[in-house]
């Protein structure tokens, strides 16, 4: 272990940085932002959770970015106003960054019903680090399940706002895989993702 | 691997969450933040980088938190009045906290002048995965390295409030440990930080 030595008269700044590259070789993976958007109760946050089970079992390295963790954390200063929403998935967009220069591979499960947004999120890692998943989970799919009992309370007035009853989902237009929840199982949903993570060189081919 | 299935007319939200322990447990360590405060050039980042680089070579997991990738990302928005200092400090512990529950031994270098600000992160984790490094080096030895010319400037009206200068720094009534680098080498430092995560458990005694 060679570290730098202060010299008192005449000081070297020698700071042994260690790479986002040396911390992905250590966890045996290359690092990325797999960012989930799609309805409230469309399973975005299942699908994450599993997933995150999932690379562990396998021996990688996850973490989850989600409103449980983050709302009432870093961004509690946040409401839902539009200055806000943005700089809420800025915010989360940026500590991704900061996760993935930390090697690990992050999920995060967020509404984030606006392309521009999400276009934001993308521009801030290099290209093939950041994958977009729609959850693809029809509106009536959702509302019926209505998990929090939030859509009833769009429906009855008392949440304005809410996405898919009166504000707007915009989906993406490429995302790099679309998953939805009516249709497939939670594990085919994990197993598709597995295999898109191996594709995209991020876990070795199993 | 063990995986919920969705059913379409009963939904089971079966979050499978990895627990902090369980992502600890992985690494082969116990998560922390260990927070180094000081002067400008009193070699917080020096001796984190050095730690980070140590522990990668032991085969622990750490991370970093500096000025250089959060205050040009996360935190971009901030300036430097009071109360966008105290938000620089609290982002910085919030994020701290998502790296500990990652898993990860996270660094953090900042100056940190106030025993307010660093009580508030503290108050942020459990109480045994705050470790509060003071590098006391004094401030004639700072100014004298002067690395990146900030001295000077303060020194010169260029910038105000510059801690040690015309802004005070508040010391650690009781920090975990205190290193001062006037009169102790990196390595030193760095052996003496090794020490203190084995006795607190941290890592496993070598």
């Amino acid at each position: 272990m060679a570290l730098p030595e202060w010299h008192h008269s005449n000081i070297i700044w020698h700071l042994n940085t260690v790479s986002k590259s040396r911390r992905e070789a250590q966890k045996h993976q290359k690092s990325c932002l797999i960012w989930f958007t799609g309805l409230s109760g469309s399973g975005k946050s299942t699908i994450a959770n599993a997933l995150d089970s999932a690379l562990l079992n396998l021996g990688y390295h996850g973490f989850i970015l989600d409103g449980d963790n983050v709302r009432h954390g870093l961004n509690q200063d946040l409401g839902f106003d539009d200055q806000d929403r943005v700089e809420n998935i800025r915010r989360i967009g940026e500590v991704s960054k900061l996760f993935t220069d930390a090697g690990l591979i992050v999920m995060s499960a967020f509404i984030s019903p606006f392309i521009s947004d999400r276009a934001i999120v993308r521009s801030l890692l290099p290209s093939e680090d950041f994958i977009e998943v729609h959850v693809s989970t029809p509106l009536e799919v959702c509302e019926e399940r209505d998990p929090k009992g939030l859509y009833k309370k769009a429906r009855a007035g008392e949440i304005p706002n809410f996405t898919g009853i009166d504000s707007s989902y915009e989906p993406p237009v490429h995302p790099e895989i679309t998953l939805d929840t009516s249709t497939h199982s939670v594990d085919y949903c994990v197993k598709e993702l597995l295999c898109l993570l191996e594709k995209k060189g991020k876990v070795p081919c199993s």
